[in-house]
C-alpha cells in the first residue's frame, strides 16, 4: 500500500424526501446562485422542491449549463456572481451542473485576470465560494469530490481542475430524481461510474487488499442492480445503491494508497471534444481496447476482476485476464452501449492521429499508471477502437 | 436502503514515516497538550519521533491514561488543560489515548459544573477543542470518528459519548508503529474491527447492497492478514491493510443506510467494567452467543456472511447460517482468543444477573437492531456464554 493523505469534509445527505433539508444546509443570510442546466427539473418536479426549500432566502436564477459544462456560459454565470454579489452556490444537476459550479466557486474569488488559467494552467483552487449541491444524475461522483471537467467549445479543448478548495459544502442525494432520467442517461451514468472504478482498480497488484475489495463491491453492486434500475427507476433500492454507488466511485477513498490510470478518461475526453459523444461512451469505447492493448501490464489484475466480480475460476492467468475484458464488453453491451468508435460515427478515420497530435501539443507524454504510454500507443489505442 | 447523513472531515495521513507532519497539522502558535498512555511509545521510539516533529512548539506532557480511559486520570489532565491554557491537545496512542483526549476536547470547552455530566447524561458535543491523533495501536477506529467510551473505576461505570465536534482534525496512521505491539495485542485489534462490521452488518437483509459489500470486504481482509501481521508485524502490506480496516470499520460510512445492532458491545462494556478483561475478548466472548440466541432474527444474514465471507455455497439457510457462526468462532480461536467467559475467570457464576440489573437500573431495555432485546434476554445470552 502507497503512502496516502485522505480528506473529505462534504456531507452528504440521503435519501427519499431530502431536498427540503437544503434550507438547515445554506447560511441565513446567504445571496444564493441557484444553477441548473436545460430545465428537466422544472418538469420532473425538483424545481419546485428546491425553490420551497429556499423560500427564505434571497435567490437568483442561472439554468442554461449544458453537458459538458461551456466556458463561454459559465462566465456569464460569473458575472452575474459579481454584479449581484451573490454569496452562495447552489448547484442542482448533474456532473456538468457540478463541476461548471465547482469553475465558478473557483473563478469567483480568483485574483488573477483571465479565469480560463484556472483551466490551462491546471491552478489548483485552495478556497473557493461556498456551495452545496442537489444531484440529479448519478454518475460522475463530482458531488462528493473536488475535481471538475470543464470544456471550452471554440478551441474544442476539455480540461480537469481542482482543489482542496472545491468539496461541495454538502451534497444531496435523493435516489427518487432517478425517477424522471431517461434509460439511456442511467445506462451513461453506470457506465461513467463502473469506469471510475477501473481507472483505481486496473491497474497492477499492490497489495492494497481492502481497496481492492471496495472496487469490487462497487463494481458487483452496479451489475447487480443495473438492469433494475434501468428497466424500473422507481425501485428504491435499485436506485438508491446506483446513486450510493456512484458517489463511492469517486469521492476519493478508492484511490487511497493505489496507483491509478485515468488513460481512458484522457482519451474519452478526446472523442467528446471531437465529435459530441456521451462522456460514458467515450470510455465505453475506449476501456477494451486499452486493456487489451495493455494486456501483459494489466493481466494480473483483469485476472482478479475475472474472479472476483463475474466469478470465473477456470484458467491461466492469461485465459481469465481475456475472459475479465470479454465480461466486461458484455456487461457495456447489456447497458445498450456501443463499444466501438465507427458505430458512434461515420468520420471516425483519422481520429486516432489527430489525438496523438494533441496529446504531443500539449506535452502529455506518459499515460497511465505505469506513465509509460506515449502519443504513439494513444493512437494505436484509438485505431483498435473504430 | 435506510435515509442517512455522512459527515467525516477527519484528515487521515497514511503510510511510512509520516509522524512528522505533525508539524504541519497544527496551527503555529497552538499550546499543546500531548497525551500518551503508560510511556511504552518512549521504547518504541514513536516519542521520540513526535517530540522532533513537536520541537517547534509549546508543549507540555500528560502520560498516563490506562487502557479503558479512567475518569479520575482524565479529570488531571482537564486541570492542567485549564490551569495551562492549552489550546490544542495531540493524543499519541491507541483508542484509549484517544477516546480519553476525546473526553477532554469536550470537558474542556464544556460550560456545566460537573463534566461527568458529558457522559453519564450523554451530552452530545456539537464543538470540541481542536486535537489531532497519532494511532499508536489499530482496533477501535476512534481515529477517524467522533465516539468515544469512557470508564469510571469508583462507579464500575463504562459510557459511550460523542458528537460531530469530537471528529480528529488530523490522524497520523504509520503502519510501522504496529512492529512494537505485542501479538496478543494485534490480536485483540483485529478481533474489535471484526467486531464492529459484525455489529453494522449482522441484523437483517435491508437490501443495502453496497454497505453489505463493503463490510464483507472489511472482515475478509482482515481475515486475510490476521495470520501473518501476528506472525511478523514487520510485513508492511499486512501491517498496512490491518490498520486501515480497523479506521474504515469504524468511521461511520458502513453503517450509513442500514440498521445496527451494538448489543455485543453494550454487554461486552460490562464484562470490562466487572472483571477487567480486555474490550476486544469481551466482544468474543459474547459474540457467539448472541448469535445463536437470535439466530431466527439474524439467520438471514448470517447465511449470506458463511457465503460471502467463508465461501460456503452448501446447504439451507439455517445450515449456512450455523456454518457462519462456526467459522466465525473458528477465526476468532485462530487469533488465540478465547470464547467463554469461564475462560478468563473462575468467578462467573452470577454475572449474567448482574449485567441485567445493571440494565434495568439504567433503563437499558430495548437492545439490538430491532430493539426488542430486554435485560432478560442479555440475562440469557450472558448465560449461554459462560
Amino acid at each position: 500500500m502507497l503512502n496516502f493523505e485522505f480528506k473529505n469534509p462534504t456531507k452528504i445527505i440521503f435519501g427519499k424526501e431530502t431536498i427540503a433539508k437544503i434550507s438547515s444546509e445554506i447560511p441565513k443570510d446567504a445571496k444564493v446562485l441557484m444553477l441548473y442546466g436545460g430545465g428537466s427539473i422544472k418538469s420532473n418536479g425538483i424545481y419546485e422542491q428546491v425553490k420551497n426549500a429556499l423560500v427564505n432566502f434571497e435567490v437568483i436564477e442561472f439554468g442554461g449549463i449544458p453537458a459538458n459544462p461551456e466556458y463561454a456560459v459559465l462566465i456569464k454565470a460569473l458575472e452575474i456572481i459579481k454584479s449581484e454579489k451573490i454569496t452562495y452556490l447552489l448547484a442542482v444537476g448533474g456532473g456538468s451542473v457540478i463541476d461548471g459550479t465547482k469553475f465558478l466557486s473557483s473563478a469567483a474569488l480568483y485574483e488573477g485576470e483571465n479565469p480560463w488559467d484556472i483551466v490551462s494552467k491546471f491552478i489548483r483552487t485552495e478556497i473557493g465560494m461556498p456551495f452545496g449541491c442537489v444531484l440529479t444524475m448519478p454518475a460522475t461522483g463530482s458531488e462528493m469530490n473536488s475535481g471538475a471537467v470543464i470544456t471550452r467549445a471554440e478551441t474544442q479543448e476539455k480540461y480537469g481542475m481542482g482543489g482542496p478548495g472545491l468539496f461541495p459544502q454538502f451534497s444531496i442525494l435523493d435516489p427518487q430524481v432517478i425517477q424522471s432520467i431517461p434509460p439511456h442517461q442511467i445506462a451513461n451514468g453506470i457506465m461513467d461510474a463502473f469506469s471510475h472504478v477501473l481507472e483505481q482498480y486496473m491497474t497492477f497488484p499492490t497489495q492494497a487488499f481492502l481497496q481492492d475489495r471496495f472496487c469490487e463491491s462497487i463494481m458487483q453492486t452496479l451489475i447487480q442492480v443495473a438492469p433494475t434500475v434501468i428497466e424500473n427507476p422507481f425501485n428504491h433500492e435499485a436506485a438508491s445503491n446506483y446513486m450510493w454507488s456512484c458517489t463511492m466511485a469517486l469521492n476519493g477513498l478508492i484511490q487511497k494508497g493505489v496507483p491509478t490510470d485515468w488513460a481512458i478518461h484522457a482519451i474519452g475526453h478526446e472523442l467528446t471534444a471531437l465529435f459530441g459523444i456521451d462522456h460514458a461512451r467515450t470510455l465505453a469505447i475506449i476501456a477494451p481496447s486499452h486493456y487489451r492493448y495493455n494486456f501483459e501490464a494489466k493481466k494480473k489484475k483483469l485476472a482478479q476482476f475475472a474472479e472476483r466480480v463475474f466469478g470465473i475460476q477456470e484458467g491461466t492467468t492469461e485465459e481469465k485476464a481475456n475472459a475479465g475484458i470479454i465480461k466486461m464488453e458484455e456487461f457495456i453491451h447489456s447497458l445498450n452501449i456501443k463499444t466501438r468508435l465507427s458505430e458512434y460515427t461515420p468520420n471516425f478515420e483519422g481520429t486516432a492521429e489527430k489525438i496523438s497530435d494533441r496529446f504531443i501539443k500539449r506535452n502529455w507524454l506518459t499515460l497511465g499508471e505505469h506513465k509509460n504510454l506515449a502519443p504513439s500507443d494513444v493512437e494505436k489505442i484509438v485505431k483498435m477502437s473504430y
